[in-house]
């Protein structure tokens, strides 16, 4: 596949979803990577642009993929009209804006379900705002477990070579450690390896980290490495996998950076996001604010693909023209890599 | 106090500690920073010289700390008279070593103990070692706790700007989770802005990172954040403390990098040690070694100044001329910063 069809999300339209889909649909080498189609409201973007006039480009209105142009200059927009412009406020929480949100994101997928594209990226959505929509969902990974019909997915988070894969994310670290099971963790290992070899990594290289200080010293803190994680790490190199674990968790992160291992398998949601988000994300005292929040989020085990930025709607930061884009970007480029290999 | 009397141990004699040791004894900062003392056997030290001839430096062998000269180029070693040199293997677990590692240990905490030195700073020993010598403890900071009669202490990790207190350590990350209670919650607060006190912080800001993900998002994942975390953190406030929390532990410690605190209160051991080891160490997979392993470690709520190296002993790199003595460094910097400030 040369390049892609590409389906990006708009995310909430009150958010710097907006602002940095413009910019980022700006850079001619988008077009040279994929062809981009941005799922959303025109005339919110039409706003933007009224208030940020360096990121004005050319709409192309669209109902149908197959109207799309994919050419630089012009951005093909899927016009989803969810948005009544007169009683829209950027920056705020709102049922309109949550709603709308959710609709960009059970498109894309509709869309990708039926193969008129080939990758998704979404924007962030306001979870407030959705739930005062009516939408009851714990974010957009659930989303697209249920319009893909898929049981099991896991989250991976990932910032240049540092790639992690999560056993459990939005649960408490009690219910957690009782996620901790021999099953569970060979599936995440699978879909490591597997989602490894789909960027390109012909021998991929999976660690698996403990979940306790140490890797539980041999039982003396905790057994789960015992009873769950190194029977499973046993069964998958039998099954061909190259994996090693359980590692203290306080070193393998810095090992797969340093290039030991292409991707961790992570316990829990926090043991995963500390070190992609000590790597990606550089807090500014004196602006207070975030300069960077790189790093991506995929959703491993669907039939379809999903990358998504890593970070919020950060409303504070609606047309102030300082929003960064590079979590989108690197979301984008992530999905290409993901839709070229598959 | 100008130029502090800091004990240093030599740690496991098998180990790296005798060349690192040395290393630092070469440098002529030290001397104006500090009146520096090497507790171990001049014996292991006279072959590490035979066997590395840039390591170097004349030996002052003492019994007593009053016969220390403290002059550059010759360095004060208080001879434990522990190692029998013909009996004695470099980069070995040994009973002998172990025993010498303990010895070296409990010395130096007596000399503190009797305002003979101003501060301590361990290399480190190994613990199965210092087990087949009969001595057990899980390591340094238990070893301080009993012979200095102190029930209640914690863990501090530092590197650079970032610093982090633990709540608990060496247990099972379900025993972690029992052990988030405010009563100790408060207290790891009171010792974190004490350290930055003395450290020369004036004002200092300190952060309490949550136990659930997303600090439990209002009681959703987890209530330890409601019951006992919130708690801790308002009385801790009343008392006059800056202190912040519970905030999500994926963004807190990137926070405390940006400069928005000055000290993190982790929930558990990994919590805090994975951000530390993130920026401190660094792996190169070229050379299959950790190029930097930079990172202190310091007991808090002792009656001494206690410091130490973050790495092990690294036996696999015994007398190849190539260990680190950056965290070694920085642990005497942070004892000498602390014996001025007491």
């Amino acid at each position: 596949m040369d390049r892609p069809i590409v389906g990006i999300t708009m995310g909430d339209p009150a958010s710097i979803g907006p602002e940095i889909s413009l910019k980022v649909f700006q850079n001619p080498e988008l077009y040279q990577k994929c062809r981009p189609l941005l799922i959303g409201d025109s005339n919110v973007l039409e706003k933007v642009m009224e208030k940020l006039p360096d990121r004005k480009v050319k709409l192309n209105k669209i109902a149908d993929v197959k109207d799309a142009r994919f050419v630089y200059g012009v951005m093909d927009v899927y016009d989803m009209h969810e948005v009544d412009i007169n009683h829209f406020k950027f920056g705020e929480v709102s049922k309109m804006a949550g709603n709308a949100a959710f609709q960009y994101v059970k498109k894309v997928i509709e869309l990708a379900n039926h193969h008129e594209i080939d990758a998704t990226v979404t924007n962030a959505l306001n979870k407030e705002a959705m739930n005062l929509a009516g939408h009851h969902y714990a974010g957009h990974t659930e989303i697209y477990g249920k319009f893909t019909n898929t049981p099991n997915y896991t989250m991976m988070l990932a910032h240049e070579n540092l790639r992690v894969v999560h056993v459990s994310t939005h649960v408490s670290l009690r219910q957690a450690c009782d996620m901790v099971k021999k099953q569970r963790i060979e599936e995440c290992i699978r879909l490591a390896n597997e989602v490894c070899r789909n960027l390109g990594i012909v021998q991929p290289k999976v660690a698996v980290a403990g979940l306790n200080p140490h890797a539980g010293e041999d039982g003396l803190f905790g057994d789960e490495e015992i009873k769950e994680i190194a029977p499973a790490v046993k069964n998958m190199q039998i099954q061909g996998i190259d994996v090693e674990g359980p590692i203290p968790a306080d070193t393998v992160f810095a090992k797969c950076i340093g290039g030991m291992y292409d991707i961790v398998v992570a316990m829990y949601h926090d043991q995963g996001h500390i070190p992609v988000k000590m790597v990606g994300f550089h807090y500014d005292k004196e602006k207070k604010k975030w300069n960077s929040v790189a790093g991506i989020n995929v959703t491993l085990g669907l039939p379809i693909i999903r990358t998504s930025v890593d970070h919020g709607t950060a409303f504070d930061q609606v047309l102030k023209g300082t929003a960064n884009e590079i979590s989108l970007e690197n979301a984008i480029d992530y999905a290409i890599k993901l839709a070229k290999n598959k």
